[in-house]
């Protein structure tokens, strides 16, 4: 009885886990522009990432994430942000235009394990709301292990 | 007597003041790099700017220079900063290279009146000891005199 009783609390206790797991969202990153400017990069179209990248993205990072592009490791708590504007150009000048997207890479090794340590999600436009990602980072990850040396995150520090 | 005792130190003030001015150098902006990331630009050849300022260039700037561009007005302290990168593309994705050069503006309406109230210096590459402007800002200031509404500065803030 007392087996059946520990056998139900645990039972109880990982669809608990499961169920907080699920619904562990990633924050939209407020105040992200003014956090450290990492690098920039444009991928025009023909390029594989295309869609849905193509255009101009900055990465930003906060206090953490900069610290961890020259350690090569991230601490639970780093944020980076990929943030990615049209991209025009006439007149010989290549411009930024509105926004596309924001994609966010959160670290936490308990929340996001099966995902390398990392959430993954993306906000549409200019919102803070409407979410891009819907299997849980799981295609991001996809492309992401390749960096599995420097803890799956493609950015480098440059001076 | 005493009048020309103070005609001698009114004189030798001027001279003071004078020679003050001219070695007002404007100083590198060390740690640019976390501060705000403004906007950036993409100048290919066969722009008008395409001499000096061919490249990706970053516009940074302190927390003065952040709310000035939201009021259109800088208070003196206000640090600009415009980093130019070298441009590459290929398989379609263009990339950032080594460093052209470091552009800087600050503001200092007493030592830099005869230019808008702006120093301006330019580094080359990454050295923070190599100058370039050698006119007192003059040629920089000629062309920055067209935004003379938005306080000399052509940059904008976005979001």
């Amino acid at each position: 009885m007392k087996q059946s009783i520990l056998n139900l609390v645990l039972s109880s206790s990982m669809l608990l886990a499961v169920a907080t797991h699920a619904g562990d969202k990633v924050d939209y990153p407020d105040g992200y522009r003014t956090w450290t400017h990492i690098k920039t990069m444009v991928l025009h179209k023909g390029h594989p990432l295309e869609n849905p990248f193509m255009g101009i993205h900055h990465v930003y990072g906060n206090a953490k994430a900069v610290e961890g592009m020259k350690s090569g490791r991230f601490d639970d708590g780093t944020v980076l942000v990929f943030d990615l504007l049209e991209y025009m150009t006439s007149d010989n000048a290549s411009t930024e235009g509105d926004r596309v997207l924001v994609g966010v890479m959160v670290k936490d090794n308990s929340k996001y394990l099966s995902t390398g340590g990392w959430g993954f999600e993306g906000f549409a436009g200019d919102s803070s709301a409407k979410r891009l990602v819907d299997d849980d980072g799981k295609s991001c990850f996809d492309c992401h292990a390749a960096e599995h040396e420097h803890d799956y995150v493609f950015t480098r520090w440059r001076d």
